[in-house]
């Protein structure tokens, strides 16, 4: 963990040592999204059910989003793959996108934990309610702001994100071969320029190098 | 249901009437799939264990399929939508395909049960691997066919079903607007040429009336 600098220690525990006192905010962020939500839960909520400081929660967790990925002791950040490709030309975007879920979602420390979070997050209660949340909000808007002002911005960023989502899920939910053991390299040349093409109307999509023959041709 | 050839009765339970047989048919289907999977699980198999004679199997039952909707008690029929869809050009299969799944899974009889099934398709167990095994070999298969002889043809359908089922989560499952408000027509327009790329690598993709001003083009 970085170096800060050493936040007001009032509300806590007296003779709590470091992994108590985080246990307990992480005890406090699960009570609190469970029953607030992503949004109705803050950092003020969860530091006042932990018993401690707001600036010690702050000294053990970036934010929010932070506090998500370890409740559902998942080791990874979609909110992160996000904001990285964010940054870099917007005609690219689809391909960082992509590339950076599928690097994510490969490691093996990732890969069982994000499936499950995944699952409950498609099921019903606390948790799904939560991560609906938390997607919408860090994923999507993000998203969408990066688009611009176009009126369908946020259709856009749907858009994409299905074609993203439904990758993951039949390579790594219903991991269907072949694509379940394609490289990252294929992936992203049949499947990037289809979220490109979601999010800027642009793109390589009928250049591509894996077009096959074709019967008949619409496009002229 | 049509009227046929009477089958054999040899194996019907006296006095049960047409319910309590089909139920018997159905609970027997149920535990064969669930021990040995859609594959494993045969009409025969599941005639012995529910007492009767295969052909009458057949005679509540068109097929398998049939049985997995009727066990999973979800009045969705994706391997209708598919064999419907397969009718018809290829070049404009990718819309088909869509429309029919968008159709099936609004119509408000379906979408609850149709919800839980692709919940528990996503979870692990029996009903799982049933389900895993239904869509890979009649859907998965059947569309590849379709396609041709095309060494990719397998992992074609694939990228085709991945925005196709992307689709479903965001739209049905995680809700979000606007596309959970969005009409067929407009999401026709929007996603049906990214799954026809994905099946033929042809399609209207870069002549769409939806496409945006863009701040730079790759495409010449």
């Amino acid at each position: 963990m970085e170096e800060r600098a050493q936040p007001r220690r009032r509300g806590r525990p007296r003779g709590a040592n470091r992994d108590d006192t985080k246990a307990r905010i992480l005890a406090a962020a699960a009570a609190e999204f469970g029953e607030h939500g992503y949004e109705g839960a803050s950092i003020r909520s969860i530091a006042r059910r932990a018993g401690v400081d707001p600036s010690l929660v702050h000294h053990y967790f970036d934010d929010k989003a932070a506090l998500v990925a370890e409740v559902v002791a998942v080791p990874l950040r979609p909110d992160r793959i996000v904001a990285s490709a964010l940054e870099g030309p917007v005609d690219e975007l689809g391909e960082r996108l992509l590339r950076g879920v599928l690097t994510a979602w490969d490691s093996p420390a990732v890969r069982p934990a994000a499936t499950a979070a995944l699952r409950s997050a498609i099921g019903q209660g606390p948790v799904a309610r939560m991560l609906h949340e938390f997607l919408r909000r860090e994923i999507m808007h993000r998203l969408a702001s990066r688009l611009g002002d176009h009126a369908d911005a946020e259709l856009r960023a749907e858009l994409a994100a299905s074609q993203v989502v439904g990758v993951i899920m039949v390579r790594y939910i219903l991991a269907f071969e072949p694509l379940a053991s394609l490289s990252h390299d294929e992936i992203v040349s049949r499947v990037a320029p289809a979220v490109q093409w979601h999010l800027t109307g642009t793109g390589p999509v009928l250049d591509t190098a894996v077009r096959p023959a074709k019967n008949s041709a619409h496009d002229e």
